[in-house]
C-alpha cells in the first residue's frame, strides 16, 4: 500500500496561517518528500521540532536551519513594516522554545524580538525592560518551573500575554504541568495560554491577532 | 482585628482593565462594602460569580443583576462604535459561562453578541453562522464535554479563538478537564485558552486584544 | 525451571476472534517458538507490536511483514464478499495505528480500507469522503492530539464509530490522554472507545460486530 | 435577553438516533418547554438524568416516568420483532445505570432485557445465564468497583461487549475511574467502552450497531 | 466499648510545640471533653478548624473564639519580646488561612503580624511593604490561585519563606494543587512549603525555627 | 568522604525476614561489596532487580543467577516440609515478576510453585487448576493490564489472595495503575495488595503469614 | 419492573466469608428487605456503611447497631478460643474505620481488640504497646494523613501488617491517596494493603488468613 | 542571533544566597562559559546536577568535582565556627541527593554532616543517632519510597525538619510523589518540604534560616 500525504496548498488562504510542518513522529523520507515538493513549487515552508538526526539529513538542502529552535525554513522573507512582538523568557533552559516562537513569528510576518533570562527569581533583571514592554501590542511569555513570570507580566503590562509553559523542570514541575496551571490560574487578567512547549502555537495566534484581527476591525 | 480591603482605584489606568470583583468566597458584608463604596464614588463596577444568596442580598441596590450570568453591574455604559466580538457556545448547559463572557465584554466596551447551541454533535447548526463568524476579528468559544468546538472553529475561521472550557460534563469530563485539554492540544493553530469556566478572563483578554493591542500598533 | 507457553488452538471457536500475538514485552526466542509452531501446524497467525529488532529477526521466515503497522502475518487470506470497514485517520502521525487496525481487520475477514489525513484542522479535506462514509455500516476513527475527529464523525454519520485515541502529541496530549477523554466525553451519540493506540482492539470489535452480531441476529 | 433552545426535529433522519434530552444542568422552565413542545407536536421524546426535584415537577404531564432510571418518556412504542440486547449488571448499586440503558434501548427500538447481580465476586451467579448470553448479537455490561465483569464476559462470549463503567465505589474506585480503566485495558478482545455512568450512550451505540450497521451491510 | 482520648500533657516538653487540637472530623462530645479537661487543669489550649456548628457549641465556654480563623484558644498569653513574624497574603479569599497562621503563631509565642491583599496581579501594592519585609527573620506567604507570590517574595527577600498554598480557586487551581506546585517548583531559593491550607503547620515550623533553632545554635 | 553501608546482620531475628538487597539504583561497586561480605561471612543472601549489566558483573561469583527473575542468590536452601504457596500469573509478560515472587518465596522457606498463562481472557485455562488452588492456604496472583484475575480468584477461592499488579500494559494500563486499582477496588473479599511489580514484597508477606502468623497462633 | 436481590445463602461455604451487606448506595426498602429476610431465616448478618438516616430506620429491628462503626449485626456470636487480632489506629479521626474493622473481625470469629491514638507524631505512645504487638500473629493498622504508621509497625514487628489507609486528611492527603501510597510503597517488608477506608476488607482478609490459611496448612 | 547569559554578580548581596548554576538542560558550551568567567573573575561558584558527560568535560578545569553529588565547586571555603546542620537519609539510593544537600550546605557556609542508612524499616538504626540529632538547630531529612522518615523525625525532635523527597522508588512511589505527599501531609508539626530531589533547595533554605534569620532576630 502506498499512502500519499495530501499537501494543503490553499491553507493560507483559508485560515491566514501558512502550513507549518511538525517534524516529530514523521519518518525521514516523508519529511524529505514534503520539503522537496515545496522547493520544486518554490513555495515558502517552515518545519518545526526537528530532531538532531533529522537536522543532519537536511544539511545539503537549500533550507535555513536553526539548531536551537529546531527549525528549518525555506523562502522566509524578513518582515517589513510589521507589527512588533516581544517574546520574553524566564531562564536559559527556556531558550529553545522562545527561539521556536521567534522563528515562527518572523515566518508569519511579525517583527519579533527576544528578551531572555528575566525570570522572577531576580525581578530586577525584568525591571529595565519594562518601558519597552509597556509599548508592545502583545507579549509572548515563555517560562517553565513554576511559571510565575506569566502573572507578574500580566499584572504590570497593558498588553495581552500569551503564556507558553515549558517542560523545563523536575519533580512537581516535570513535563511543564506546574507552569501550565500557573498560566491558566493566573490572577492577572489578560493571560492566555497554549500547550506546553508550543512556541509555534503562540506565534500562530499572535499572527492571527496582530495581522488578521486588526484588518477585520477596520 | 479589623482588615480593610484596599480598593484599587487606579487599576484601569495601569492594566487597561477596570477591576472586576470576584464574589465567590467573599463574605456578604465585604461584598456590600465594595459595592456601596463604588456607588458613593459613582464609579463603574462589575461583580461576577454571585451565589443565589448573594444575589438576593443585592436586590435593593441600584445595580443591574443578570441571574444567568451571575453578575451585578453598576454604571455600565452601552458600547458605541466598538469592535465586534462573537461568543459562540456549544450546548444549553454552557449558557451561564457564555453569558458571563457576554456581560463582561460589554462592560469592557466591546460590541459582543451570542451564538448559542451550535455544538459539534450537529455541525449543520453551526453552518449557517459561518458567514458572520468569518467577518469577526476575534471569537470566544465556550464548550464543555469533549470541547471539539474549539478545533472545529479554529480549522474553519481566520479569527483567533479564545477557548473557554466549561465544567459541564460527567465521568471523564467532570470538572472540565477534558474540554480544557482539547483546547490546549487543539490541532488548529490560533486557539488560545483560559481557565475552566473563566468567561471573565476570556473577555478581559479580548478587550486587551481589541482595544489595547490595536491602539498600540498604530 | 522451564515454562511452556500454552497455545490456545481452539480460541477462534470460542470467541470468534483468532488469537493475535502481542509481541511487546516478549523475548525473541518465545516469539520465534510461537511463529514456528504455527508454521509447522500451517495455522494462520498475526503478530502485532513488533519492535524494529524483532522485525529484523523474522526476515527469513515465510511471514508477511508490514513495517509501518509493525505486524507479521502468516496464511492470511484476502477477504471475499466481506463487510466493508472504513478506517479514518486524522494526521500523518496516526498512520501506524491506522495501519495496524487495517491489517488486523483484513486478517479477521473484513474488507477494510483507509482514509487518511482528514483531521479537523482542515474540515474541507474530510468533506469529500462523506458520501462514501455515509454508506458504511461501521467506521473506525484514529486520532491523537485533542481527538476532535471522533465527535465530528459522530455528529455527521449514521454509522457507529469506534474511536482509537493515539499517543501522538505533547504537553497535555502526551500519551494520548486528551484524545481518550475526548472520545469518552463525546457529545455525539454512538461513539465507542478502545484503549490508546489499540488498533488491534478496534478491529477485533469491528469483526465481532460485523461478522458475529449480524449472524446472531438472523 | 431571551435565549431560545433550537429543537432539532430532523435529527433522527441525520444520525439515526432520535434526540434524547439530558436533564442535568438544565433549569426547570427550559425542561418543561422542551417537553411541552414535543407533546404539542405529538413527537416521541426521552428525557434522562432527571433529578428527584425535576421528577416531581413532571408528575402532572402525560409522560412515563421511571424513578430508578431517572427517565421520562413520551410516545415510546414497544419494540416488535426487534433485535435482542442483553444488559448485564454486576451489583445492586449498578441498577440505576443498567435501568437507564434498558429504557433508552427500548426507546430506540431494541428488545432489551436485564440480567442483574451477577458480579465477579460470585462467578457461579453468572454461570446460569451463559447459555442465553451466548445467543446474543451484542451485550451491554454495567459495572463499578474494579469492573472485572467486562473482561470475564469478553473472555467467555462471542458477542461484542459495550462496557459501561459506573461511578459506584469508594477510595480508588470513587467516581468510576478504576472500572473505566479496567474496561479500556481489558485483555479480552471485543470490549468497547463509553463514559462513566453513560447508560444512554451505550444503548445509542447498540441501536446504531443493531439497526443501522445491519441494514447498511445488506 | 468506651474509647478514651489520651491527652499528651508532656508533648510541649518533647517537641517544643504545645498540642493544638484539629477539630475537623471530631465529634462534638469528644471536642468538649478535650476543652473541658484543659480548663479543669488550667492548661493552655488552641483548637483549629472549627466548623460553624462547633463554634456555636463553644459559645458559653471561657475560650477566645476567632470566627475568621476558625479557632478557639484558652489561656493564650500575648508574646513579649518575641521574634517578629510577617504573614503576607495575596487575596481577600486567603484571609481565613492567613488568620489561622496568625492566631497559631501568637499562641506559640511569636510577635506575628499580617500584611494582606498584596497579590501579584498588582505588584505595586506589595512594593510599599518591602522595607518592612526586608527586616524580617522569616516570612509566611499565603496564596491560592497560581501562587506567584511565593516566587516573587523569594526573589526579593533575604528571609526564608514558608509558603502556604490555599485551596482558593476554580478549574485547574481548585483545591490548591496549582498553588502548591508553584511553591514546590519555585525558581527562587529559600522557599519551603507546607500542605494546602495548613496555616497551623506554617506557624508551628516558624516557632521551631525562631524559638528552637536559635537557642540550639548558641 | 567514604560512606559505609551498614549491614544488618541481625535483621532476620528482628522481623523474621532475611534482608534481601534491592539492586536497582545501586552502583556496581556497592553491590559487589555487599555480595562479597556475605560470601566471606558465609551468610545467605538474595539480590533482586538486577539489571542485565549487573548480572554480567556477577558471572564469576559463586552465586545462583536467575535471568528471568533478575535475581542472584547465595546459600539458598531448598525448603523441606514447608507450607505450599501457589503463584498464579495472567500472561506471558507477567512471567518475570511471577518468577521473582517464586525465587523469593523459596528463599524465605516456602514450597512455592508457579501456575502461568491463566488470564481472564480465557477462563477455561484457569479452570483445570481450580482443584489444586482450592487446597492452598494462600495464593499470590500476578497480573497486569486490567487485573481482572484478582477478583476472579478472590470470588472462587477460600484462600486469601495477595495481588501483585504488574507494569505490563500500554495506554491507561501503562505503568500498572489500572491493575493496581483493580486489586484495591476488588469486589471479592480477601484480596490484599502490594506495590506494582513487587514480587518480593508479596512473598515476604506470604512468608510472614505462613511461617510467623501460624507459629504465633499456637 | 420488579428486580429481586438474589441472596447468596451458600456464600460462606464457597469463600469462607459470610456475606456482609454494604449499605452505601442501597435504597432503604432494599436494605430492610435484606435484613428482614435474614431475621425470618434466623441467619447471621452484618451490614456496614450505614448512613445516619439508615441507622434511624433500623431502630426498631432486633439488630445490634454500632453508631461509630456504622454497622448493624444480627445473631453475631462472641468468638471463643479464637485467634487474636490487634487493630492499631493512628488518630482519633481514624476511629470509625478502626471500629468497622473491629466489628467485622469479631463477626468473622476473631478475638479482635483495639489499640488507638498511637500515631507517629508521638512514637512514645506506641512504645508501651510493643510487647503486646510482638505476640500477635497479624496486625491491622489504620491510618490517614501520611500513613507513616504502616512502615513503623512493619519495621518493628514480626507479624504481617494489613494497612487500611483512611480518607482522613486535607490538601494532598484528602481522600486518602497519600496514606494509600505510603502503604503500598512501604520500605518495610510484610505490609499488605486494602482500599481506602476498607475496614471490612482488612478483617475479611484477616479471617481468611487466621482461620482458613491455618487449617489448610495442616 | 547570539544570546548572552547575564551573570548576576550581585545576587548574593540581594538574597543572601550565592548563585548556584543548575547544569541540567544546559548545553556544554554555555556551561563552560559560565565556569570560565568565574575562574577569570576568581569568584566562588557551585554547579549542580551535572550529567556524567558534563563531568567528563570539566576534568581539566581547576574545579572540585563530586561524582556522587553530581557537583563541581570553585573557591569553596571550609566553614569555620558555622552553625551545625544534620542531613539524615533513609536508604543507600537516597545518597546522591543527601550528598548534593551536603555539598551545597558547606558551600553556603554551614557545618553540615551526614547520617545515612537510617530508614524506618529498621528504626533501631536511627535510635543511636537521636542524642546527636536532639542537639541540632535544624535537620534535613532525605527519603524516597513512602517517606515515613519525615514524620518519625518530626515526632521525635525539637528541631524543624526540612524534608527532601527523592525520586527513588517504583510503582506508586516512582518519581517521588508518594514521598512528597508524605512530607506535606505529615502529622508531625514542624516539617517543611522542598521539591522532589531538591537537595540544593533544602540547603539554601537551611542557610537562610541559620545564617540570615538568626542575624535578623538580634
Amino acid at each position: 500500500m502506498k499512502s500519499h500525504t495530501i499537501f494543503d496548498w490553499s491553507r493560507a488562504a483559508r485560515t491566514g496561517i501558512p502550513e507549518v510542518v511538525f517534524a516529530e513522529h514523521k519518518p525521514l523520507d516523508m519529511l524529505l518528500d514534503i520539503i522537496n515538493s515545496h522547493i520544486e513549487e518554490a513555495k515558502p515552508l517552515l518545519v518545526t521540532r526537528l530532531s538532531p538526526k533529522q537536522i543532519n539529513a537536511l544539511e545539503d538542502l537549500p533550507v535555513n536551519i536553526d539548531t536551537l529552535a529546531r527549525t528549518a525554513s525555506y523562502l522566509a522573507e524578513d518582515p517589513v513594516n510589521a507589527p512588533k512582538l516581544a517574546i520574553v523568557s524566564a531562564g536559559t533552559s527556556d531558550a529553545p522554545i522562545a527561539r521556536e516562537a521567534y522563528v515562527c513569528a518572523r515566518f508569519f510576518g511579525l517583527d519579533a524580538f527576544l528578551i531572555q533570562d528575566v525570570g522572577v527569581a531576580g525581578l530586577w533583571r525584568l525591571e529595565k525592560h519594562l518601558p519597552t514592554l509597556q509599548e508592545m501590542p502583545l507579549v509572548i511569555a515563555v517560562a517553565g518551573m513554576e511559571g510565575a513570570l506569566f502573572s507578574v507580566l500580566g499584572g504590570l503590562l497593558h498588553a495581552p500575554i500569551i503564556a507558553v509553559p515549558t517542560s523545563v523542570g523536575y519533580g512537581v514541575s516535570q513535563g511543564g504541568e506546574a507552569a501550565l496551571s500557573s498560566a491558566l490560574a493566573s490572577c492577572a487578567p489578560g493571560v492566555l495560554t497554549v500547550n506546553i512547549d508550543n512556541g509555534f502555537g503562540a506565534s500562530a495566534a499572535a499572527a492571527k491577532i496582530l495581522l488578521h484581527a486588526k484588518s477585520n476591525e477596520d
